[in-house]
């Protein structure tokens, strides 16, 4: 291990400065992401990277010597995607922030390390937009989005991360440089590599650039926000919104978020409210209108108590705000297991009445927002890490809304990715032989395990 | 291998009536595909399977003979993907016609073996929609689609096939039977296997379901008819309308298929035109006008010699149809050999000047239709395939034609697959590492080499 270390500062020379650290205090900002796994490891070196040579040089070292390699871009995973293992290299990405944005063919060429904000930003700056929009898209990096295949608010429509990445530059596990796919929106020549990184949490492969499509400026949504009286209306009108129509945002908080993101903006949602949907719709000036006055009509007919709808986007978009605040303002109650199931929306009402139940059974309090129109949900567990046993109660509800999911045909995790934290159900969801399968396609690509151990497998 | 044969006989009972053919004479129409390859192989049988269990059965015993397997839908690869292999056992899925439209979900559970039209009109049934449409769609089968991840004319909006496939059942070389995604829009738990297997080629599993993804109806398209009088000038104005737009659909034909096309057709396309261009906007009504409108005047600023606008869903369709109709009337003039090169846009007018040099100094006439928003064309090498010295020099342009697509950072196919007739120039695109890469995976799924030998690989 001491041999490794050796020679990793011996690359030193070769890279940006400062880019080798080995010294504890300097590395522990690198041991945790956002998931704060208290079984976190300690690395042997951080390596802040600046090109895909240098990734190569770490990888090619680190595979001599057998010493396992953990990635990290902004270190904002919720499900310990980033979480150092013991004695491994921290490959960080937060130096790769080239991006070059072709309006010609309307993609952009990006390193890992912007955050995704970012890369919005220069699209914008040439008239374009790039969808994907986790909640955390101004901490979250872009490298971070590729390797779990990241959603957020636009995904109804929009679709998620791995619509949008055309092609990349990956480095394998025993350091080979691999360019895939291109500026081109078909390509059908060869196996589809470039989808199987997308979402592979660094267990496949270290992503160094990627090709992404853009599309045109998306237009000023106009917005809709409806209060219910129970979540069975909600999930009700939800269901019937997503049958006929496209609406390009469709979001949900019961109570508890409604109430926790009050305390924190005083900006007057109805604390009473069951639920309170937000609805955005892109469609031109007046199919807009129309189209959130049929969604309002639904809204009427599933008994909503207020519906209230503007075309100023700034207003609308405080309510979308209010929704991303969410998990900001219920970190203010406790600390919080952050869950990321998924259902066919059919069965999300008997998701978030489930929910209701082991919160009720646990003695936990469990707030939900969801992507609803995608049946992708964030039930927030929120608990008092001082009190052990109400640590393993929260701990125990954890699993069983997993569970709960899988029960009605859903996914334990639909945009976080499986990290350290799920991948004990993980087997429950895919079923041995696509565990099987699964395995397979590791082994293929790193026989020797190095590449984010711990992580999905 | 006449074990295998009277094992698969004894298999027959298991099966649906005269699913087993081994007569010659019978299995003669499965052994070309829509390529034609002369090289294709003579099977010892063919099975018109019925479900996944017969494909597994059939699978175990082809596995333990190590007897290759070569899958069919409808056979009409245009590459050579479904050309049978000396002594295989072709998998047939014409009789795997189930479907099951879920409108709660927006998704369809369907079989391999339905058409393409024939998804879309169960859709359709439901007020709902599947996009990809290759040119193809009334015959070929929506298996077919998943193996190549096929396009078509609405991609340029709407993407491919892979955009919409949410998961599948799968049956791998051994015979397992592995189950994949669901109706989850987003779902990342575990690795993109489902992504892997779209546009996999029959090479790594035999795909038995798929769940797809649906859209609301489209709304009725507006089209726009456009002629230049050069190439460049079409191209130009193609380049410039994706910088900024999203037409539903953006056609190519050039001089040598529009005469094809108004030889059959006589409908009065404009014979002496260097370049004629579809466009379709389906936005709302005023807005598809909008759209139109400022495309006419980009095709006024790059010269067009006339632009026809039509909001009649039907007259638009008239010329969908005829450039639908370019390969049936060039097939009138001789044997073809079908390109599916594509490039990124702002080199379409490099790659179209390029197969023109191609043409004359080859002397084989070589007409051009492309899928013009994609960068995705097909230049159709006309020939007389009794003349063996001009076979030769059609084949020489056909590679021609590839290597000239990948010196301009294009693909040697867009949407058809690479299948037998393209594999000899896969290498040069792709380049020896994402070779290697595409060997490991196919060595890890298929480590016999009995699905589909001969194709991609």
């Amino acid at each position: 291990m001491s041999g490794l270390v050796a020679e990793l500062e011996s690359l030193a020379p070769t890279m940006a400065p400062d880019a080798v650290l080995t010294d504890p205090d300097r590395m522990a900002g690198y041991r945790w992401d956002r998931a704060n796994d208290p079984t976190a490891g300690t690395p042997v070196a951080v390596v802040r990277v600046s090109s895909t040579e240098d990734v190569q040089a770490v990888v090619r070292l680190a595979a001599r010597h057998r010493v396992p390699i953990v990635t990290r871009g902004a270190g904002t995973s919720l499900s310990g995607g980033s979480t150092a293992a013991d004695g491994c290299v921290v490959i960080s990405t937060e130096r790769m922030r080239r991006i070059e944005v072709d309006p010609l063919t309307r993609t952009c060429r990006t390193e890992p390390g912007l955050f995704n904000a970012e890369v919005k930003a220069a699209a914008a700056a040439h008239g374009l937009w790039y969808p994907p929009d986790p909640s955390s898209f101004e901490i979250c990096s872009i490298g971070g989005n590729i390797a779990t295949n990241a959603g957020g608010l636009c995904c109804v429509k929009y679709g998620v991360t791995t619509d949008y990445v055309l092609g990349m530059t990956v480095v394998l596990a025993d350091g080979t440089v691999v360019e895939l796919g291109g500026p081109r929106i078909k390509d059908v020549a060869g196996l589809s590599l470039t989808k199987l990184f997308v979402g592979s949490e660094g267990t496949l492969g270290i992503v160094t650039e990627v090709v992404l499509r853009l599309l045109p400026a998306q237009r000023p949504p106009s917005t809709l926000v409806a209060t219910f009286g129970s979540l069975t209306d909600a999930t009700g009108a939800v269901c019937e919104m997503t049958r006929t129509m496209r609406p390009s945002m469709l979001e949900f908080m019961d109570q508890a978020s409604i109430n926790a993101v009050e305390d924190m903006t005083r900006m007057g949602l109805d604390r009473s409210a069951a639920a309170l949907l937000v609805i955005q719709s892109d469609e031109p000036a007046e199919f807009a209108l129309a189209e959130l006055e049929a969604i309002s009509e639904i809204c009427s007919r599933y008994r909503a108590s207020e519906v209230f709808h503007t075309d100023d986007p700034q207003e609308g978009e405080a309510f979308v705000a209010a929704r991303r605040a969410a998990i900001p303002a219920l970190e203010r109650r406790g600390s919080l297991l952050l869950e990321d199931v998924g259902v066919p929306i059919p069965q999300l009402s008997d998701l978030v009445d489930g929910i209701a139940a082991i919160s009720a059974n646990r003695g936990v309090d469990i707030a939900v927002v969801a992507h609803a129109g995608d049946g992708n949900t964030h039930p927030l567990i929120v608990f008092d890490p001082s009190d052990t046993e109400q640590v393993e109660r929260a701990q125990a509800a954890y699993g069983e809304v997993m569970e709960l999911a899988i029960g009605l045909g859903g996914t334990i995790t639909g945009e976080h990715g499986v990290g350290r934290l799920k991948k004990a159900w993980l087997p429950d969801q895919l079923g041995e032989e696509a565990m099987e399968l699964n395995r397979r396609i590791k082994q293929a690509l790193d026989p020797d395990g190095i590449l984010n151990p711990g992580v999905i497998f």
